[in-house]
């Protein structure tokens, strides 16, 4: 098991990978153009004051919706994630959507077009956020899908749609507030456990209460209900920002992501001798503070150099070890003390370890390796370690044809709005987990990716250029006009 | 400066370091015991009902006063506090005393004796707790002064007391609220900043608010007010619990201090690059979860073995540094990162230290070495660090005659009521802070330490027997009786 995985394409690739992609560019494009064509006479400006200039201010409005003072907070259920909500269902309603919202708080816009039996073409994105977020993690996918539906309807053609076309706000993608990620689109796809309802939060409350203190009743049965049926679904796509530097250093405003990487969550709890800073040597102490401090030094050091740590055997190469050292990256974010008093040496310690790779098997490799020697270097100092699995995804290939559909439509939206005039369309992988992950158990899925600056995100730095962002709504536009 | 200091005694000592008390022991003791032995004509259980079964029940009652569900925690004018203080004051009023609340919360206790022209004599200890504290810490001194005192009044001999005789409660010790400790006793020492009055808690609320709160009004000037004139003290003693393993070693309920250790906390923040968790490659990381581990790691490694660190010079030699390490002891007791979510890399941490030496030349030696690696560390990982200064306090040394009357007071409890019948009763230095420390700077201080189980301290799990916790009353009653 320790390090039983396969090699992957780790690095973005230039075209090629997507063989259909150059006959969708013979076969579909003219006719998607000549459909946004007939949408608007105006070829290089074309919809800016909707696909630009309003969608830029919503990005805004959105992401001054806070429940905290002076930065970006929208958790599960949360104040400001109700307002948020009620704010994208009246621009699903300005888009010529009916809307609702269902019970595990996703906030739904759906035209019929003019088949309703027909497959549904979902598009979604989260509304929530991290803490101390960006404005554009999550509020771009949405606000360019109800963009390029306005367009739409501004022009008369929603019931031309060949397809009902559903936009989805998910309630939770980050996770931050029950620590369990993908609540709303999870639940979509049929893939939430019926015990995440009784998940409690930091002060106690569970996933179930908070919904209710926003009058919405969910049972464990009701949540089971809303499972949407694989056969009445076409495909899901997604447009998020990068996280990355990739496009930025190619000088593009788009990409199609390949797949997103998988990752696990894991909580450690170190269990020492809590006692007096001033009256236990330093020989006598069983500390568990310097023992989670060379716990978080381990891990940075394993995945820094997982070629220093995993062994071989006739599955792995050093050459496989050494391309899962391109794509893992791990995190420490929230450590904590017990009782956390300046003058008293703690009783306990909690850590979360958030691991990703685009190879399943290697993150299993390091986990497990990562593991054996937590526990080592915790009998070694005598105290307690407990190492809990509180979150698994695994990676996830997004689907050919779809993205070969996507990709082409960005490749129009390069060549009618961005000064950059490139080849192609670049393919990336994606480090971050989307809501596409757990919208592949329902479906195919496909992602487009849209530059953002220095591949910041999780931070107010986060930063998407207008243009971008009106590229961004292009190439959902374009993609529309294939389905008319 | 970097390893300028001087060797001290660090080991707890056998009697002739006090060289009065042989003295004391032939002339005092005598007349102590006699004017006792007036008070109660039995020996063996003398006023066990009081010392022990009184003082047990009180010191139970006292525990369960606390702000939190399930564990004890009394913080500076926390409600919690503000009743432990009223309990307090009417068990001083039981014990004959007059009583009042000052303007930093201090409870206060008095009887005149038959000069109340004369010095007074204090005695003090805390009614603050840690945090998932034991009910020992603190409440133990003000407990046992309380009821010698009550053997007094119930005997009709308050009156006689040769001097003015004042207990207080100091309102702060700790220093978990506001991370500034002694708040009550530097306030009557003379020796509290008046700027500490607008240092705020986590919450916001500042020193001069949290008074407020409790209907307490404090200005800078009136605080200036709260000093005591030194011509009116005559010294101040305390009984607290060791809080350390020697007493219990050695089989003996107590101990005279000889000095107390000086503390130092600092307060280190890390800034690095906040950022996603699966986005940004680990060699662009600039991660201050993974800088405050290895900075957490030095300190262990630097308090266990500062002879590997410390360089010598011609002030000190390798005898001095191995002198200081007996003594050394460090602790990161609180640490948090920002914005504590799982899946953001930390864009900064924060940890504290708490430094205590026997010798303030060594911590100070320690402190610079310490600082000097710690910006070389962060300067490696391309993270700014920020080490503030947050509470000094030097060692104390206790006063040899005031020692010297307790520490025979102290034999005559050994000598009364423990089944351990030793040749002499213990000298220890302390390597907690007492309040002690900020009343050496207005009288002559001594000190009485108490057993307790294990060593443990600042945790439920601290214990004093009720033999000696009688034996704590007793030797302060035989204290008092020097003043008949």
């Amino acid at each position: 098991m320790e390090s039983v995985y396969c090699k992957m394409e780790l690095h973005p690739q230039r075209p090629n990978s997507l063989p259909l992609f150059s006959l969708l560019l013979l076969l579909v494009l003219p006719h998607a153009l000549a459909s946004i064509n007939i949408i608007s006479e105006g070829i290089r400006y074309m919809h800016s004051e909707i696909l630009k200039d309003e969608a830029v201010a919503r990005l805004i409005e959105l992401g001054k919706v806070s429940d905290a003072d002076g930065f970006l907070e929208r958790t599960f259920q949360s104040p400001a994630s109700v307002t948020a909500g009620n704010l994208i269902r009246s621009w699903m309603e300005d888009a010529g959507l009916h809307t609702w919202v269902d019970q595990m708080g996703n906030v739904h816009g759906r035209t019929e077009g003019m088949n309703p039996n027909e497959k549904t073409l979902l598009i979604g994105s989260h509304l929530d956020t991290v803490i101390d977020a960006g404005m554009f993690d999550g509020a771009l996918g949405i606000i360019t899908a109800l963009s390029a539906l306005k367009v739409f309807k501004s022009n008369g053609m929603l019931g031309e749609l060949k397809r009902p076309v559903e936009v989805i706000a998910f309630s939770d993608e980050e996770g931050v507030r029950f620590q369990s990620t993908f609540l709303g689109s999870a639940a979509i796809a049929g893939v939430l456990p019926v015990s995440t309802l009784h998940v409690h939060d930091k002060s106690g409350v569970t996933v179930q209460e908070a919904l209710r203190k926003n009058s919405i009743e969910i049972t464990e049965e009701s949540l089971l209900q809303l499972k949407y049926d694989p056969e009445s679904v076409w495909g899901y796509i997604e447009v998020h920002i990068e996280q990355g530097p990739v496009l930025e250093t190619l000088g593009l405003p788009l990409g199609i992501v390949k797949g997103i990487a998988g990752q696990t969550r894991l909580r450690v709890t170190v269990k020492g001798s809590q006692g007096h800073a001033g009256t236990v040597p330093m020989t006598m102490r069983r500390d568990p503070m310097s023992a989670a401090a060379e716990l978080i030094l381990l891990l940075e050091s394993l995945c820094k150099n997982p070629e220093d740590y995993l062994s071989y055997d006739d599955h792995c190469t050093p050459s496989s070890v050494q391309s899962l050292a391109g794509s893992l990256v791990c995190t420490v974010g929230e450590i904590s003390t017990w009782p956390s008093a300046s003058n008293v040496i703690p009783g306990q310690v909690t850590f979360t370890v958030d691991i990703r790779a685009m190879d399943d098997l290697g993150r299993e490799a390091v986990i497990y390796d990562l593991s054996s020697r937590m526990y080592r270097i915790c009998d070694k100092r005598s105290v307690q370690c407990l190492i809990e699995r509180k979150h698994d995804a695994n990676g996830v290939a997004c689907d050919h044809e779809l993205s070969s559909q996507l990709r082409y439509a960005a490749y129009s939206a390069h060549d009618r709005i961005s000064d950059e005039k490139p080849d192609d369309v670049p393919i990336l992988m994606s480090g971050a987990g989307h809501d596409a992950m757990a919208m592949s158990h329902l479906t195919k899925v496909a992602m487009l990716f849209v530059r953002c600056r220095g591949g910041v995100s999780h931070s107010p730095e986060e930063h998407v250029s207008d243009d971008d962002v009106w590229a961004a709504g292009f190439a959902v536009l374009t993609f529309l006009g294939t389905l008319v």
